[in-house]
């Protein structure tokens, strides 16, 4: 019998219920360990195997001075990735978690690193203070890592998937888009990214105030459109996966502020072109943490908005790094969601005594 | 050269800030780090293995009506930990932590089950609506029992030990032991624990009140008395486990409501008895997350107060269980930031341009 996804939720919190616990008493792990049970079409939902994606891409935008490091450093972070000395290899290690490295337009060339996969659309987006980021087609390709990025994360057996990213002057291509999807202010949605200075940040938010003006300006375009005019490589790659990841089995783990802007991407897409996919990720998508960067917490409640469902981060531990670092701490609380369902036993099968309110549950 | 514990923090804060990332982007990840290099002594600490003590005991005040199941839980729960199905087992193995299971004064025969230590101080605290709940030598033994588990645990070469419990009724008296420790009401330390009706709830806080009143009065009471007349067994052990972990390379970590009072209890006694330990405490001491049971905010900030330093807790998912389960997910992010400070390349090493604000580190 194929239960619907309500059908599914009901048993997986019957099923949840009649294990030996006070009811309700593990809290959000509980409301994970149902939404994997509703993704994964199955009571005994598993994370055997779960990985980070980090997408890097440079940004023209960054010869504008709104980074506090110099363009290299998204080549030269690649090489770091490629050698597992970054945060991401340390914290994806170090909690079980497969890395994937993939170059999605990083204005260099890396063909000789072996870690890393090559699907590099251009050198880098375009300065959108010059012009459009990227073509219709780099655009349709930047979707395209994305997706293929989440079938082979299916086809290895990859039941969570974070989607993470690397790219000197991505806060502020995230920050324009943000703006753009919101309507909010830059002020609202720029901030020190990786620690530019006050000047810095001053200069950063016109940049950015710039740009929603020369691209979105009042007449409403696209989500397709905002994306292919503000967005970078890699956050076009996001958006990609997000889509991809509709109706399939992947938890899909945003990190900090670019991916969760990335995913908000992927969702206005879906909104503006298949609503039946959208309604398929509410259950899917996880906001790992939530970031001390200065739009992230607006970009949250945009996400949230727009899978109109409650994507409270499950951690706050004031990180701002990216690359997937949220996203590597915060997938062991679904690996351990799922093996609530799985492993822990009922009532009946432990033949423990019911409580005041586990009668109706425990003789299941 | 020995390092004084400033001089460890220092040098520890200098290691992350030439480690291959903005400053402090790792946030709350990277004041773990530094607390885990002073109590290891070490610029590499590592957490290699971890471990959650779950202590079992049971509660003459259970007799008073105060707990949503009947005291025969604990000692049916005692046989589900053994068998490795309950929650604490599975979310244990879920992240690479290991359990022991500790028989402090369960009241029944455990004798049979292999998984368990049989360290039974007696059948069973008394019900201090009667009496005082313990003797001064079954305190010492209970307190010993804890100090045990610590020895073992630095002899397996542990790093991280959580302390959680098992004991129907225990809320209870831990809510009357925060009332006497704090001075604050029954109606703030008192919570529903495993889920009492509204009626059990105003029972609950009369019989605190009624325990307060009896044992602790208006002339105050050293922590250890305190604890003789109202704690449990299993109480008094993690309190005697909280002061063993003084001075040694143990990372403590609290879970829930109970076992927070019963490293206050542990604290509490320090600050009577060896101020010197105490302080060796404040770095050593983790809350592993915030639960939802009434007094648990309290009993933190009580913490924080006998440490004199910020304890928020790691996790906040809304959990209430007890067993220990906050602390076995909490514990890869210990094992994570450690990692961080043993395992991730430096500016120099990977060869990365430094930021704005990363020279002086980038070159060291």
């Amino acid at each position: 019998m194929t239960l619907t996804p309500i059908g599914m939720a009901a048993g997986a919190k019957r099923a949840i219920d009649a294990k030996t616990k006070p009811i309700e008493s593990l809290g959000r792990l509980e409301e994970i360990a149902v939404r994997l049970a509703v993704i994964q079409k199955s009571l005994t939902p598993s994370i055997q195997w779960a990985r980070v994606c980090v997408f890097g891409a440079d940004h023209g935008v960054a010869d504008a001075g709104v980074s506090a490091y110099p363009k290299a450093v998204t080549a030269e972070m690649m090489k770091n990735f490629n050698g597992g000395g970054a945060a991401i290899n340390v914290l994806a290690r170090a909690n079980g978690v497969e890395v994937e490295t993939i170059d999605a337009g990083v204005d260099a060339d890396l063909s000789a690193l072996e870690n890393v996969r090559h699907e590099k659309v251009r050198h880098g987006s375009r300065n959108f203070l010059e012009g459009e980021a990227m073509t219709a087609d780099e655009l349709t390709a930047a979707l395209a890592v994305g997706a293929r990025a989440v079938r082979r994360a299916l086809a290895d057996d990859v039941r969570a998937l974070g989607v993470g990213e690397m790219g000197i002057g991505n806060t502020t291509a995230a920050a324009a888009l943000l703006a753009a999807y919101t309507g909010r202010s830059p002020s609202e949605t720029v901030g020190r990214g990786t620690g530019v200075s006050s000047d810095g940040l001053a200069n950063k938010r016109a940049v950015v105030e710039r740009a929603v003006a020369l691209h979105c300006g009042r007449d409403a375009r696209s989500a397709r459109e905002c994306l292919r005019r503000l967005g970078g490589l890699e956050i076009a790659a996001i958006a990609g996966a997000t889509i991809a990841a509709a109706q399939t089995p992947l938890a899909l783990v945003a990190d900090g502020f670019i991916s969760t802007v990335g995913v908000l991407a992927g969702l206005r897409i879906l909104a503006d072109e298949d609503v039946g996919a959208l309604g398929a990720l509410r259950p899917a998508v996880f906001i790992a943490h939530r970031s001390t960067e200065a739009g992230h917490s607006l970009a949250i409640d945009a996400v949230g908005e727009a899978l109109r469902s409650d994507v409270r981060p499950l951690l706050d531990l004031r990180m701002r790094l990216g690359e997937g670092t949220g996203a590597a701490l915060a997938i062991p609380l679904l690996r351990s969601a799922a093996l609530v369902l799985c492993d822990m036993a009922t009532f009946a099968s432990a033949e423990i005594s019911a409580g005041e309110h586990g009668g109706e549950h425990s003789l299941e």
